[in-house]
């Protein structure tokens, strides 16, 4: 990537005949058509994503990046910094949520540190693609430089690349950076232009005092850097996090390789805004899983033009509603491949 | 069951301290508390319902119960009455949506066949409990006899016993009959006084004049029977279907054996409605799956004051929306089950 916005980066179309395919198949199956709703949308959008009317998926990936946030001194979070670090071993020991839910999926975890405070060294199983040891506080000036959001959204880039030559077919994005709702609040508004207010919710858990204050120190934060809303790396540079930029990267280098990302909730929802701003169109690329608790989700998938597939009051994070998502889209694709068409089970069709 | 209501029928209270002693392990594990949502109310609400904060589900069964509705003679379907046969054929050789969902779920498929017109005679894997040989044009007086009414009834409970007996975990009905989109508004609209108009939907695909007749049709079948909205047994025999009957006993049935019952769309929300008529309290036994396409669906579930899990435009029946809902109660118990407390993973708890 060029330190302009990202001149190089080409994605594919969407294949029409792909997805034709996939409705005249879903049509001719023993159900009135369409009956099956967002189901059946899934099964054509993943034929135009990749290409391919019987497309399937048994090389899934959450993706779960993590990094730390300067903008914890100003007491934004319920949680300490010191939770990321936690949390990764966590993940890399499978007791945490997104274990469970990918495992349910079918789904590897791959975690990669993009900057947590203190480097946990040379960990068995995470990925070290560290930008710096936590941003800058936002709060007082930017969280990175330009070049560190470039080699954030470039080693996403890679992960995908690399794990696009391993034979991945869907990727899902998760992340754990406590922190990072701040930094996702900042980018939403930044993008949208919406007042911080409207975009700020409570993340792990706070009170109405810490919410109003978390809003105030978003509200500083984009008096102090004037993040500029038309070039996505200089909001990413001004107001984001080291996974945030990972996250972009990583659907951007799905994007290109025709892999379908799901997105989780609302941090992985503004990587998605960064990425939209980097590479337009890459949300023809997108499946939005759920609508979070975080009041700025709505906001960040109406920009990106997404519909969630599902609402379950989650606000924890990690790739968490993603896992579930791809479940669905397992649905999707034994629908279209499992069932009989009304000439094969001589089921009478439609009167009309 | 005697002639009144069903006052032979006692259901066990919810356990409050099964319910306790899993709300208590959701908050120890790696996550802010509650924020898995939906996920954790339903690990809450399931040992309520089964008593045991360590339920789980291996043995699943979709209950998918025929019949057919007299008042298709009035025009008020897309698909021809032949198709309720051609289709329980189908869900017998595996090739409907159902059975590629309830697969995906690890679950079986019950059929039974409540009164298909024209008798299948014996087939291989069908229960028979036909109640008749389809039910009588509501258009112009009751769907079956009081006492058909309460035939359909204990068949449905009894085969909820009768599975019970064998192990049974966890319930999901499902139904088919050309038709039943009409009984289930109009017992819809008779048990909540909502006019027709704003409970009856497209089933299977009408058009706006097709719809228009429908309501006309339900109307004059409310009119020409009068049932009575405090006697459920009264709706059942006026306007309901043999299927629903059966419905609202296999409710009643798992209910009084602690067995959880997904419901799937509208035609099962009715028949929940006749099972609420019968034994009041039946529905903290419930877990609503989705939001139906058919606007009367929303209707049953304030009545039986149920929250659907999911709205994904489903409008297809059989249980779908019940068997992908099935997942979602597995995912909650690997939850309950399979994550690392804080102390396990020496994760700092919330500051506050």
């Amino acid at each position: 990537m060029s330190s302009n916005n990202a001149a190089d980066i080409a994605l594919p179309a969407l294949d029409s005949s792909a997805q034709e395919a996939t409705r005249a198949r879903l049509d001719s199956l023993t159900k009135p058509p369409g009956s099956l709703g967002r189901l059946e949308e899934l099964a054509v959008r993943l034929a135009g994503i990749t290409g391919d009317p019987r497309c399937t998926f048994e090389r899934k990936t959450v993706f779960v990046f993590a990094a730390d946030h300067g903008v914890t001194t100003e007491g934004v979070s319920a949680f300490p910094s010191s939770v990321t670090a936690q949390m990764v071993e966590n993940f890399l020991r499978g007791g945490a949520a997104i274990n469970v839910l990918a495992k349910r999926a079918g789904a590897r975890v791959v975690v990669a540190d993009f900057g947590i405070t203190g480097d946990p060294g040379p960990i068995d199983g995470l990925l070290s693609r560290r930008i710096g040891a936590g941003t800058s506080n936002i709060a007082h000036g930017p969280a990175m430089t330009r070049k560190q959001a470039i080699a954030a959204v470039e080693a996403g880039r890679a992960i995908a690349a690399d794990a696009a030559d391993s034979g991945l077919q869907l990727a899902a994005t998760g992340e754990m950076g406590i922190g990072n709702t701040t930094a996702a609040s900042a980018i939403t508004a930044a993008v949208t232009g919406l007042p911080a207010r409207l975009v700020t919710g409570r993340g792990t858990g706070i009170n109405d005092e810490a919410l109003a204050h978390k809003v105030a120190v978003i509200e500083r934060a984009l008096a102090t850097n004037s993040p500029d809303p038309v070039d996505a790396l200089d909001v990413l540079a001004k107001v984001g996090g080291f996974e945030i930029g990972g996250l972009a990267g990583l659907i951007i280098g799905a994007a290109e390789r025709r892999i379908p990302v799901v997105l989780d909730g609302f941090i992985t929802g503004a990587a998605a805004l960064i990425a939209a701003g980097l590479a337009p169109g890459v949300e023809r690329f997108l499946v939005a899983s759920h609508r979070s608790v975080e009041c700025g989700h709505q906001a960040a998938l109406e920009n990106l033009g997404l519909t969630p597939l599902f609402d379950l009051g989650l606000r924890l994070g990690e790739g968490t509603g993603a896992a579930i998502a791809m479940q669905l889209i397992d649905d999707a694709v034994a629908i279209r491949d499992g069932m009989a068409t009304f000439a094969e089970a001589n089921v009478s069709e439609h009167k009309s």
